[in-house]
């Protein structure tokens, strides 16, 4: 019985209690206020579980599920940056790294690694299984925003042109989500609530 | 390409969203607010993938974790029962069944059928899978008790007795964090957070 290892553990759960205090740009479906990452979180997991079949290449949830669980716990020290962001997007990687050294190193080390790593394979963006984690962190802002009425597009003034830059890899993970999304997209271009600043 | 299948999916998605508006009786560790039903099930998905290795008997995280993330989403109608309401305690099965067939009913047959038998199937208590989800079902509210110094214990004069009483199956499910649990009960006794009636 090790109990200095179940220690760290439990010290680690009750520490990233801190991400339900990040909140997000989203607003929840309902529009009465925004989202916070642990809410986030919970609903890409459960999107996976109901989104897999969609997939265009093997996805792995023992690997997608807890990669999408931890992959805003960096926030609790470098703060959530919006995705339209540019001035915030400049520091991220190096506040993010920081704080990844700190969160994960509460952990015993085989598990601290093994988080660490899937926070890794997550940004790097080439995986499988990462992209499909992206394809969820993207899908579901989208359908809020839309649930919504484009409440968060609105406030940030944000540009076709960037919803489809951001998105740029959600064709080759999913043409069928892509469709979905992109039907989304293009009611809000419609609705005024996102810029159309690609045709001109 | 079933259009009809994929829209039923992302309507249950956002349906889904409500659950973040189900406050549960549990405050924050820093005992700011209390916890809704989304942060909740995010926390134990969490909890179950670091703490699998302390079940006594073998258990399947591919069923655990679906199993927790869906498992009070029958609260979005139903409401939030709280663990010592034995008024509440009366109804609940009834009004989380009618609950149960609105909400996986939105989904594709399939998956709705999956997701009411992981749900029936945790509320059960019988398998090693449902009864690690009740570990950590139990044992998230002791820490996040714990750590905001037990003021929902205090609200609700909870007594140490109907914290035994509840807990009794998870010295079975795993002795050593149960071991971890008590302590923290018999501290929170000793501090009068909890109410000492089991010593006369």
């Amino acid at each position: 019985m090790n109990t200095e290892r179940l220690k760290q553990q439990m010290e680690f759960i009750v520490e990233v209690d801190k991400v339900k205090n990040i909140f997000r740009q989203t607003y929840l479906a309902d529009g009465n206020r925004k989202e916070n990452d642990a809410e986030h979180s919970w609903h890409l997991a459960l999107m996976a579980v109901i989104l897999k079949e969609y997939s265009e290449e093997e996805v792995d949830l023992a690997k997608v599920i807890p990669m999408v669980l931890i992959h805003d716990l960096v926030e609790i020290d470098a703060g959530d940056t919006y995705a339209y962001d540019t001035a915030g997007a400049a520091t991220k990687r190096a506040r993010e790294e920081k704080a990844a050294d700190r969160i994960f190193g509460l952990l015993p080390d085989d598990q601290g690694k093994n988080f660490r790593n899937l926070w890794e394979e997550f940004e790097a963006y080439e995986t499988s299984d990462a992209k499909f984690a992206h394809l969820l962190d993207n899908c579901q802002p989208l359908l809020l925003n839309d649930a919504s009425d484009g409440i968060s597009w609105s406030e940030h003034q944000v540009k076709k042109s960037q919803i489809y830059k951001r998105n740029e890899h959600i064709p080759e993970t999913s043409g069928e989500i892509w469709e979905y999304m992109k039907a989304l997209i293009e009611k809000h271009v419609g609705l005024g609530h996102v810029i159309d600043d690609m045709n001109d």
